[in-house]
């Protein structure tokens, strides 16, 4: 079960580059489970890794080489290579270095990410086994094939492409990602990868990378899990011919970073979207509260709640259990009365309870949908948030109990 | 599906405490649904209530009552009383008004509790209507009934009692409590009354409350929602004929903090092991910490994991989940190499990674038992914290999604 979308096939290659693909059979025989992404010189490497105390030796490894003006980045599925002691780093290295060996750059300038089982030791002969392979298939027109390569548990592939000119230049983005599919003993780690032919000063792409993220694969919750795993890379190659981004680069810095957003927002949708056993996608808007934190903090109390989300599962307009869920998110001096609660334009909670105007009907006419937004206005400020959901079905529950891979 | 010891029905009747049980047909015609404590003249009561920013009206009136010398508890089920707006305090203080009419004390001598329905007004004319029926049945040893009573969607009630000598004084204390059991749109309204004939100074009963609900009421979590309507009250009548406890009073303040905590924690796990759709009850220490607080956000986090949850209903011992469950507790610089996770005596995490002689056979034996203890060391100090909690079942979603009462 999903709320997915139709299947991404419309990518446009972004010059400067190339993806090969590889089947070494880490899992399954015969399933494309390696992806190299080949970075033209001159390109700039930007990442956003989890933030689990427990990050696994892949992330500790392409967190440190992102300063080593890295050229590949090399993915592998079915093997995740965390919780595998101090081997996980020699394992991640040994890739590193073989295809470091094949490529002619050091063995520093390879970013290595691995999704799968965990911990089990990094199958690293089969992996280096196939790096010919995909070297040799390497090509700007790979994107859709590197989307299904990168899945693990995933029920299909997930990309998003676009394209925007400014000042008579082009410029092209296109990315994929993985979510939330877990099955025993998986973690749902999230990996995203997009690019783009624009340049970007480093730093400055930095801090796009982290913005962007901090607004998409930040703000989407399935269960409250964070992978040991999680990714997500952004690549400026330079080809489109632009004067390299800074912030003081004006409406191109602000509309490359507009464009960039929605992308990444896209990407994080489609893995909300394929959560496990999702049936619903929800948003969830805190809004006229105090500070970031405080809007977050009942944004994701009210997405984790499992009393609501089994209510969401249920079609259940329950706003007693939301309201619940609010005024235990520790806000401080929250004031119950001038709380409203909103079923995308239905108000469900006002002053104090269920609003006067509000009938099951209208709640249950919301709930019907597949998509709709939970609103939450706390009345004490000027700030909001969103973040994105889904319920909690007894799919998720057959998902993550009942089968072992 | 519950992991519920026997019905307990042996409770001792403590001297200054009278309980009546009354029929208002709240929900249910003919059911019990109405419970009056009375205590004696020169009883203290201290109480301990919910954290949730948006507590019910009648703990908001309980609260402000303590200060009053409270000589009656009134306690219906069926409805809550909670998110009724300004209408609900205007009815707490009603049924307050009709019973303090009835004994001749004053309504701010009396605190009020509801548990059930959420949103619906209070039915004050069917309460008022039976508060002679249960002012006629007042005695010392309706405890059984009163644990009947309270209930709303527990399998079973749940008490304890106990006696203990101390310089040839004999003390009593017997307690009952009520849980998690939530069915839509009711919230999991945890309620404890505990009472013992001690003789203990207000002040002193207060913080021996609060004491011994951190230890219990306070570690216990099915689901991580907290209720508008939680409460915890500790009776102390005075009959023993002890001088009354004060912190100096040495001995017997140690032994009676640690009976009455006793009794705290076996009423709260009795909540537990009533919890909704649960199969297991598990116990989560987390030893060598170097705070409380990191001891116990590390607990919770792995508490209401719902990736840990499901591999403990599947019986899986899934050292992976918990293992990324620690990683984001949110804890500072923790050391991954330090931390050893164990399933009872097996040790199956340690040196980054599963234990070298850890078998899956060894953690499935630990699993298959409907009780067993996670404990997780984290080799930075000397503090620990345990909590309780349950699996997450394909009952639970059931209960929460499916019904609707």
């Amino acid at each position: 079960m999903a709320v997915n979308l139709a299947v991404f096939n419309d990518f446009l290659p972004v010059q400067g580059v190339r993806i090969g693909i590889a089947s070494a059979g880490i899992k399954r025989v015969g399933r494309k489970d390696v992806v190299i992404f080949e970075v033209a010189e001159g390109g700039s490497i930007a990442g956003v890794f989890t933030t689990n105390a427990f990050c696994a030796a892949p992330v500790t490894l392409s967190k440190a080489n992102l300063a080593h003006q890295p050229r590949y980045l090399i993915i592998n599925t079915g093997n995740a290579n965390a919780g595998t002691g101090a081997r996980g780093m020699v394992d991640a290295k040994a890739v590193c270095q073989a295809l470091a060996e094949k490529t002619g750059v050091s063995a520093e300038q390879i970013l290595p990410f691995s999704t799968g089982v965990i911990g089990e030791p990094l199958p690293v002969a089969k992996i280096t086994a196939v790096l010919g392979d995909a070297l040799t298939n390497l090509a700007e027109n790979n994107w859709f094939d590197a989307s299904n390569g990168i899945m693990t548990t995933d029920t299909q592939p997930k990309g998003a492409s676009r394209q925007f000119e400014h000042d008579g230049i082009t410029y092209t983005i296109s990315g994929i990602s993985k979510g939330a599919g877990m099955i025993m003993p998986n973690m749902a780690t999230m990996l995203g990868f997009i690019a783009t032919d624009a340049a970007i000063e480093q730093s400055v792409l930095q801090q796009i990378c982290q913005e962007c993220a901090d607004v998409s694969f930040n703000r989407i919750t399935i269960d409250g899990d964070t992978s040991t795993n999680d990714s997500c890379m952004l690549i400026a190659t330079g080809a489109a011919g632009n004067a390299p981004v800074t912030q003081a680069s004006g409406a191109l810095y602000e509309k490359l970073k507009a464009e960039l957003r929605d992308i990444f927002i896209e990407l994080a949708h489609a893995i909300v979207r394929d959560g496990e056993g999702a049936t619903k996608f929800v948003t969830i808007k805190v809004e006229e509260t105090a500070s970031k934190e405080e809007a977050l903090q009942v944004a994701y109390t009210v997405a984790h709640s499992p009393l609501v989300k089994t209510a969401l599962f249920a079609s259940d307009a329950n706003w007693g259990r939301i309201l619940a869920a609010v005024g235990r998110a520790g806000v401080k001096n929250m004031v119950l009365d001038a709380i409203r609660i909103y079923l995308d334009d239905v108000c469900i909670v006002e002053n104090g309870g269920r609003a006067v105007s509000y009938t099951e009907a209208q709640g249950a006419a919301v709930l019907k949908n597949a998509e709709f937004t939970i609103r939450i206005c706390l009345g004490r400020g000027d700030v909001q948030e969103t973040i994105w959901t889904t319920d909690l079905s007894h799919d998720y529950v057959t998902i993550n109990a009942d089968y072992r891979s």
